[in-house]
């Protein structure tokens, strides 16, 4: 079934309700806390069971109601139209007072992205597959020919500045592929380093990079190829709670996202940021940044999450960088000269093996 | 002259001043506030004529001194072995601690940021033409063909992603533009209406956004789309104190890119963001956004800024404003419907000169 359907299909049963005089009522998934569990054999953060039910006539449960028909509305209108909007756009698509009310159906957008949120669950389509997209960031190169738009775009043909992610590529086709893996780098400078060397056309893969967190455009256009064409994924990030955390949730998902993860997790991805053992192995010692509190408390929490509990290896990595009260930024890799990193230190722990599973 | 036989230049001048036993200086134009002018006739921000001279035997100078000569070592590598750094990589390339001492030759990156930024106006060059790179970020639609790196890239045949703008510029050659105007916009998911709805192709124009504040290298590639093919710059932004303000940066420079003002700013820029007027004219009174005291207080700061106080329409802006206690977004226009930007508002406002200059 395609989303329009599935769209309408959701009206229907309610006008059907509703012709029967039956009280108005949708079953939503609940996305609190309490509700998301690790999947031990997917390797992932999914929903639980829990269910519950919003009814239009419950004082407390109409509002509510209300704002998950709007957007399925501003949904149907953008897939009618084939069109795309931000989650800002749909706020203002929605926003509006009830006519003889002073009552808004939003007054802020965290209303309408929830209200979207339930929408995906509803329909069982991600929101991208509802036309409504989310940030647009990041670059990639690499031989790869894509079909977009009627384009044809060779992602090895960009010049300096590679090709620009879309937030939306549910509709990219993949015209040929020629690469042995991909490394994903949070850092867009450390993405120009590796371009500049052409480390892509030297080492046969690609290379993408977002520009602060990875947006949910990234995490599936590297699930596509990870899934699509067996390529493993290499996540180079900094050696710090928050490098590691990165890592966390492209391979095993996010509490926010739990509802997302099949579409979105990388179940194979590996860790090929900076670990302690590189800190002596590379000489980076001198350029150690001593934690801070929050990042010691950043470090317990890691510690403590269900997938990494039992993870040796990854505990190891949180006991050393306790013991060594550090981080460290793949960027220090520079001062043992500007191309260290491609022509040394990634192509030894590739080789090697060095990166956490 | 290059900048690496400017570089050289400046050292041989060193190693002379050493050889005759002189004292070794090097002379700096002051950066600080006062030294920034706001000059009437080119209508920019720019450098006075301050001068500081900066003495190696002079202890509260030693250090700077140092880090002034460590990045021109740097960027001297850089630009002998044809590559880049950003300014990240260069703080780790010169921080070292000093042989027989506790002393490091930079602790910390604005160190490192500032001796760059003395470098620059000492040899003449940007930190670009130096081979040191800002952020990278944004993507860049039209009917425009270019030649970097030895690609030849075609940014109306990019799918739904855009040319990803690289943070360095200088060496981009246009070999076709054919385009009436240039409209910027600072966010990406107005950027991708404007590209889903093909408006530079309807329009005849190049699309171009940040995903945030504008890099160093939006404004360079805006500034040569200016200079060497006379287009307008159209600044598509909120109608709120920080539209305005990237406006202003744009058109007038920033007092901490002073010294870089005639290689930044674009002297014709246009406002053709939501203006006090077009608040009534398109029905965005329902979505106006309550001031809080930060905005009153930066409102202020514009009116009074040297640019913006005798020019007669920003302040009138300004005025409105301020008597609304309320801001805009772009977004807003969403509520008249997903395309209502490309398909009426924009085509109108430019059919009717309707901008600020």
């Amino acid at each position: 079934m395609k989303p329009l359907q599935k769209i309408e299909e959701v009206g229907k049963a309610l006008v059907k309700q509703a012709a029967s005089q039956k009280p108005l009522t949708l079953e939503v998934p609940v996305r609190s806390l309490s509700n998301v569990i690790y999947d031990k054999s997917t390797h992932m953060l999914k929903l639980g069971d829990k269910v519950s039910e919003r009814n239009f006539f419950n004082i407390a449960h109409a509002k509510k109601f209300l704002q998950t028909l709007e957007v399925a509305a501003a949904s149907k209108e953008l897939l009618e139209a084939n069109k795309h909007a931000s989650l800002r756009d749909v706020f203002y698509m929605i926003k509006r007072t009830i006519p003889g009310t002073k009552t808004n159906i939003v007054d802020d957008q965290p209303e309408s992205d929830s209200a979207i949120e339930d929408l995906e669950l509803i329909t069982g389509f991600s929101r991208e597959q509802l036309h409504i997209n989310a940030n647009k960031m990041g670059s990639v190169s690499g031989h790869v020919i894509i079909e977009d738009q009627g384009d044809e775009i060779n992602w090895a043909k960009m010049g300096s500045g590679g090709w620009s992610i879309p937030s939306n590529v549910e509709d990219i086709k993949f015209k040929k592929v020629n690469a042995k893996y991909v490394i994903y780098m949070e850092k867009a400078a450390v993405w120009e380093r590796l371009h500049e060397d052409r480390f892509w056309d030297k080492q046969n893969c690609i290379i993408m990079s977002s520009q602060g967190q990875s947006t949910r455009g990234i995490r599936r256009l590297l699930q596509r190829l990870s899934f699509e064409h067996k390529l493993p994924i290499y996540v180079l990030a900094d050696f710090d709670p928050w490098g590691f955390y990165i890592y966390s949730v492209l391979k095993y998902g996010s509490i926010n996202l739990a509802h997302m993860s099949e579409e979105m997790t990388l179940r194979g991805a590996r860790f090929l940021g900076i670990m302690s053992s590189d800190i002596e192995k590379y000489g980076l010692k001198k350029h150690l940044i001593t934690f801070k509190d929050v990042d010691i408390k950043r470090i317990k929490q890691l510690q403590n999450y269900e997938w990494f509990k039992e993870h040796k290896r990854w505990q190891k990595e949180f006991k050393n960088m306790l013991k060594m009260k550090a981080k460290a930024e793949i960027q220090a890799l520079s001062s043992r000269g500007i191309s260290f990193i491609t022509e040394t230190y990634l192509p030894e722990k590739i080789k090697n093996k060095d990166w956490i599973e």
